[in-house]
């Protein structure tokens, strides 16, 4: 894993060779970093300035000229410049025409300007190639040269040769260009490096809510109930018992939530009559983070698999099988094999390994580079046929698990149900509504529907 | 794992900038999708449909035209329309003369015509430029835009600057372009959206023949063994007991079968004296499924994995526990440590971890984006070296594990061996086959022979 | 995982188009195979030698003439000979001119020669377009064409439109091409296939090292002081017991190697008062294979999950098991359940379970398709905060774990500490200094050094 095949990492750094002369624009952090590796890897790099005071700290090698000057020597200019400080270009329209200009700036909030920095520097020079480049990378990153994540570099322009000029300077200096075309790229571009998981808020939202009111609700009917009505202190189940009851009940809702909406969609699609009217804002939104739920929910089950696995370990069931091996023998009274537990048992235990291991292949399959080996039909097997065989697997790991113990009413603790009875609400709804949109007659209307067909007025009274 | 990092997916859809004007013939759903696509993505959309019957059925703000006047106001025509079709085309050669026609059709069945799509069209439009691209992305994809599989779109095209306006248009509307080259791999591109996992299906048969074979071999030598002779039902055995004794078989079989096409392949060009000579059909197939064989039978160990580690919390195993311990206080009989019984269960479970271990690694390695950074030597290196020492652990697993029972008369049920054993005889073969491979002068013959040395006809009374 | 999305391999090669003449310099075993490749592919191959008594050996279809000949029938011509030979181009440097010429030489070791071989042959063929490709794959993965990892064709060149012209012809083979921008990178692409996994080196020797101390001294204070002191062979815990002990001091040893150079390099950084000084080289080689040290630390504490998950299966565990039962039944004296020892023992299983679940998707987000979709931002959020809370968690399940066992004099044997405590040195180091390095007032300072802040000469007496 040590190099990204696409690109390789130039090792030797004693590049000897020629290359053309490179300017920068801006004595900032980015500046100087930029300059030192440029260096580094066998450019001359100079400079361009409005005053001298700060070249005591620029890199060694490089020399410092006004802007004019320093863009003569030039091709090739790197603005490491803030966008609120472009207005000096306008000066050296001139000077700049026809040269290479490449932005490296980025924004402090994430669409801060209606049109993006690189587009706005094309207005200011319009006879200049613009090329968007190098933001995604920090100037620590330059700097240090041990990272993984920003070797890549986002690259667009609208000027195709101007554009592979750069590539190949970011290829010389060890890292990876990306191509994303023209310059309406610019804008995602400079979004990108100010994103903090963006896909991710929602679903971890969600799921650290349902994690603390599971959480409570388990303590509550368990270890409080306990202390209350045994007086009895059983609080060391906190720290794995009652985790290993949240990890699957969460768990569980989480993967029902995933499929939750594409039931909705069908319903608003048969109820409409049409696909091609947009679905509302909550549902979009819902399904464009059901990979992040899934892998969510698909991390709790790893959670819930492992904290079981532990069981047998842990001081409390050694304890617990001693004292019950002790007591049988005192009272000489050993409890016979019982059939119908074992199959019980086995079977939930079996149900739970079996849906843990499609899980497992779901969340395989979403690693990018696996996904972007199967083509539509493919992904859509495995997303519906594989997803709703872990559905079904987990859901009837929990109901054979739960057995019938919702039926006893000693388990109703202050009237509360067992915890595990919660999980199964969402898993049954969306496995009712969606065993009701499968039946042939239904499924053929969506499939119409999904192929384009629209119930149009005059159609308007044909009941679905 | 949101975003392909190699491209951005477009978040704001308030697009404004003035666009190129796209014309789309075909207002299908594919054409009607696209068309709303490029509409929320600011381009300006012509239809150019025959007759203006379906026109209510278009998005808004798309003009409808005959096919000649859609095809003057734009450069760029999408072709949404079956080959069969194409036909009308004739009439407009030089309408389109000079122009991008993107070819977004797909077949029925893979290699359904002797010529792509769009090679045919470059016959019916010699002087446009055709572009072939699209046809992977589904119509539903595009309208819902919530997803992953298919934002890869490969683009393929003889002219160069017309691919990638084509390019820059796919990253316009969010989706990744792939540059595949020239025209030439129109068909690959065509039949690419048909497959369902092609490479799968044999090491999935082979697969599925072998659980089977073994499960019932085991439910006769084990459940209905029991059933008759001792008049006991064991049926619960069915959920976990079997299936633990089938995965590892089957696993160790299919393992053993990745490396057997190798050593046939080295046998027969020790034989031929030669490696430029073809394999038979069989073996080919065979070396070529290796890899999806190995990953179906690293998921069977994975599998065996987790069903032995529940052993403990199952009912069955508890009883089995209590039972032996409360029979032991009765009979006033202490079972001694028998450090030959630790030696031996302590080894095989090493050696199965170990060697479970190692075959994770490789399946990690099998990972597109891990292989692909790896250079051949490195591959070669993991894939055989690594591959055998698993091979080696996990026969050495499953040799200690069953020590003398082979033995064992009583073990013959029905004159029938173990279990294990059966899955002993390929991995067994396999490994006496490469240790006689690995000799000096049998390896010296066979690396001269993959280096180029060919056994001419003097040679011929040469003895290998 | 059958196909690498972003190339699909022709299945079909019965290819029929009229293609190029191909000509290829040198009857080697790499040219032969290139030559059966392309005519295999369909293209017209032309051999070019000197002699031509190896005309018997070639692939039958192709032609054979003399190299002044051949490069006149065709536009690329393939130079599949040794550096070493590359003198008699001289006097074909006017039948090359304007032609394209493809190196696909290697050498026998890593940067043999000053300039790479392309660059070398750019200035014996100054008029040609050199361009460099193919060198990556073995001519056995070529003639074989079963292969994976060398799909990957690492193409350089000056000329643009010749490296396009290679490029087509590497996907018309079924190859993957790599643009890599201009001859610079030919160096790095002549390298690659010679490396073996160059940066796991330094990580496996130090694990390697770590392991034989470790496990030599859990030997001598637990098989060979019982085998001393109580005269008792307990040499079966060398396969299982001793292992479970080793790998969780050296993984934890190992995960704290991972961020202590993090810690002294800020501490430099704080001390020099600057950024731009670059850190001593032992340092540098040391943060460059942080990543490799971490997820050997990651497969070592696989190992030890999987080994202590089969600890109540083993028969050592089961007999000490019913042993104590045995034991507690006959001197009537059933150990009361202690609430301490359930927190005690569940808390470390806890938090062993949760360091190794944030360890697991450190490691996942360094396969490399994870971490190009994340940004700069988000992968330092992930590798600084996931990365210490995993270290917090881990050395915290080792301490609880130990308790106060370093404390009792009993568990010093031969004066020897538990080696449980030896895993605990580095990463209190690590965590102290990190520590210190967080606190408010030091860490303004290290971020305003990483800003670009530099302590200058008139700054010198300030103190940090």
């Amino acid at each position: 894993m040590e190099k990204d095949g696409s690109n390789l990492i130039p090792l030797s750094s004693d590049f000897t060779e020629r290359r053309d002369r490179i300017c920068i624009f801006g004595t900032g952090d980015f500046g100087r970093s930029l300059g030192i590796k440029m260096l580094q890897r066998g450019f001359s790099v100079t400079f361009g300035s409005r005053n001298s005071s700060s070249v005591s700290l620029l890199p060694e090698g490089a020399e410092v000229l006004s802007h004019a000057e320093a863009a003569q020597k030039s091709s090739i200019i790197f603005l490491a410049v803030h966008r609120e400080h472009y207005s000096f270009l306008t000066e050296l329209i001139e000077v700049l025409e026809g040269k290479i200009v490449v932005d490296v700036s980025n924004n402090l909030k994430i669409n801060q300007y209606s049109e993006s920095n690189a587009e706005y520097l094309t207005q200011i020079l319009p006879r200049a190639k613009v090329v968007k480049a190098f933001n995604t990378v920090s100037a620590w990153a330059l700097q240090s040269g041990t990272l993984d994540a920003s070797r890549q570099v986002f690259v667009c322009a609208n000027d195709s040769k101007a554009k592979h000029m750069v590539m190949d300077i970011i290829r010389a200096v060890g890292l990876i260009p990306q191509d994303q075309g023209s310059l309406l790229a610019a804008k995602e571009i400079e979004n990108y490096p100010l994103q903090l998981f963006p896909m991710w808020r929602l679903p971890i939202y969600i799921c650290a809510g349902l994690t603390i009111l599971v959480f409570l609700y388990c303590i509550l009917t368990d270890v409080v109930y306990t202390a209350v009505t045994e007086v009895k202190d059983i609080s060391f189940r906190i720290a794995i018992s009652i985790p290993n009851k949240v990890f699957p009940i969460v768990s569980l809702m989480l993967l029902a939530l995933v499929y939750l909406p594409g039931v909705f969609a069908a319903i608003i699609q048969l109820y409409l009559g049409t696909k091609y009217s947009r679905f509302p804002d909550w549902l979009d939104r819902w399904m464009l983070c059901r990979k992040q739920l899934g892998l969510v929910a698909l991390s709790y089950a790893f959670l819930h698999a492992i904290y079981t696995l532990v069981i047998p370990i842990r001081y409390y069931a050694r304890h617990r099988t001693s004292s019950s091996i002790i007591a049988q023998i005192k009272n000489n009274d050993t409890s016979p094999f019982v059939n119908m537990s074992a199959w019980r048992t086995d079977s939930y235990i079996a149900l739970g390994i079996l849906g843990f291991f499609f899980y497992f292949l779901l969340g395989i399959t979403s690693l990018p580079s696996v996904s972007n080996t199967v083509n539509w039909r493919e992904f859509r097997f495995v997303q519906s046929k594989l997803g709703y065989l872990t559905l079904v697997l987990c859901t009837g790991h929990a109901l054979i698990f739960g057995w019938n113990k919702f039926l006893n009413v000693s388990r109703y603790r202050w009237y509360l149900p067992p915890a595990y009875t919660l999980s199964l609400v969402v898993p049954c709804i969306v496995l009712v509504l969606k065993l009701i949109l499968i039946t042939p007659c239904v499924d053929k209307r969506i499939t119409q529907i999904r192929q384009g067909w629209e119930k149009s007025s005059k159609m308007a009274k044909e009941t679905l």
